[in-house]
């Protein structure tokens, strides 16, 4: 048997500011840093240590871990980054405030680029600033692949070749498996991984800085599942995330 | 022409208490954590990029190292942890107040321990609670290997082969290199690369948070070192860690 612990990165400014991420490199607030902490001290408490952790090249993911690694004291441990686990692409909706977006194409649509499977946002155009291919970070990422836009099938298309090939020989190599990443990329394992179908991946709400446990058979298929927090922080954390996608009344 | 950028770790709460510290993993005091953002700042200030980042498995090296990649917006590069980049073993002095200890021992002696090539302190006995081979972070280290004291000849053995046979294919690799350590790590590294005479390491003070540019030619020969801070601060700062192994007053 495996165990594997996914996390999602705290609070970030622009969760506060409710505006669509995707690939802009936000930092974490003060609350998401608390967040972070607490998530380290509660795998602490209970017990977890790690042989290996897994994050994106975005910051808030990146920052999380450290600050998770900290509470665990483990700033050793060894740290692979990738692309594969950022969030997914938002397009050209990247900075538009989730409320304003909601207002403006009515809350349906926005709840389609946010929670369906197959629908991409607009793209970002050739030449907007959003599109960040020069940055080093991206240099192992050819240009025509930069991502204009995701939709969820798109970031499920790109994680799991990364899972696959980089992530499972390691599990069952016996290393005791950390993922510090993003609420779509941790959406496109968790539907990888139970075999989610497409409608119901929408409802699927994964809430910040909350350690969930995946216990896996030989096979890497999951035995069962579970927050370390108790039921009534997560029913709460992931009513908070859901309702972000609505206009202001 | 290569570039590579070396940097110890701010101050320590074993620092600010004048003790040994060697392989104990303490943490940064508050100053140091200022000290290493402010490094940070001045690498981003100087325009310094980073393609990798090399420390060691002890967190005051490691917080100093992520402090810097925060301050240069880059907490996505790779980092790989050896704890051939550890601090010096100080035997069985870790802890001991380095005041205490040359009142106790004398002067000379203590500086003969902390500054001379070959002469290692006392060693810890079997058994001895900071004997931390059991740490996951050395799992990949022989237990018989596992040092009972280091004078820095020993520290010099330990870390070439791993400059040799990682540090240097990255840099011959054209990657930007950069290196945050500890006092007597680093200072084995200026000692082989400058080819210092076993008795002038003795004198060689590297101070804390002050990054030191090397400049190697094709051969990896130096071309030329220098810190990125001015003169005035850089004396301060060595005749500060100079002046920590005098008995007090």
């Amino acid at each position: 048997m495996y165990r594997i612990v996914l996390l999602r990165h705290g609070e970030s400014t622009w969760n506060q500011e409710n505006r669509f991420t995707g690939w802009t490199d936000v930092d974490l607030t003060e609350k998401g840093v608390e967040e972070a902490r607490a998530a380290g001290r509660l795998l602490r408490r209970e017990g977890y240590t790690f042989d290996l952790a897994f994050t994106s090249v975005l910051k808030r993911a990146n920052k999380t871990l450290n600050l998770v690694l900290e509470e665990l004291d483990a700033l050793w441990l060894p740290v692979e980054h990738s692309w594969r686990l950022n969030e997914r692409s938002y397009g050209a909706l990247q900075g538009a405030n989730k409320a304003d977006t909601a207002a403006r194409f009515g809350e349906d649509q926005v709840l389609a680029w946010r929670r369906s499977y197959d629908v991409a946002p607009p793209p970002l155009a050739e030449g907007d600033e959003r599109l960040t291919m020069n940055d080093p970070r991206y240099a192992s990422l050819p240009r025509a692949q930069f991502p204009r836009t995701e939709c969820l099938k798109d970031t499920v298309v790109r994680f799991v070749p990364y899972w696959e090939t980089v992530i499972v020989p390691q599990i069952l190599a016996g290393r005791r498996i950390l993922i510090a990443a993003h609420g779509n990329s941790l959406r496109a394992l968790v539907k990888y991984l139970d075999n989610v179908p497409d409608e119901d991946i929408v409802g699927l709400e994964i809430p910040m800085a909350q350690p969930l446990v995946y216990e896996l058979d030989a096979n890497l298929r999951p035995i069962k599942s579970y927050y370390l927090a108790d039921e009534e922080t997560i029913r709460a954390a992931q009513a908070a995330v859901a309702a972000q996608g609505k206009a202001r009344s």
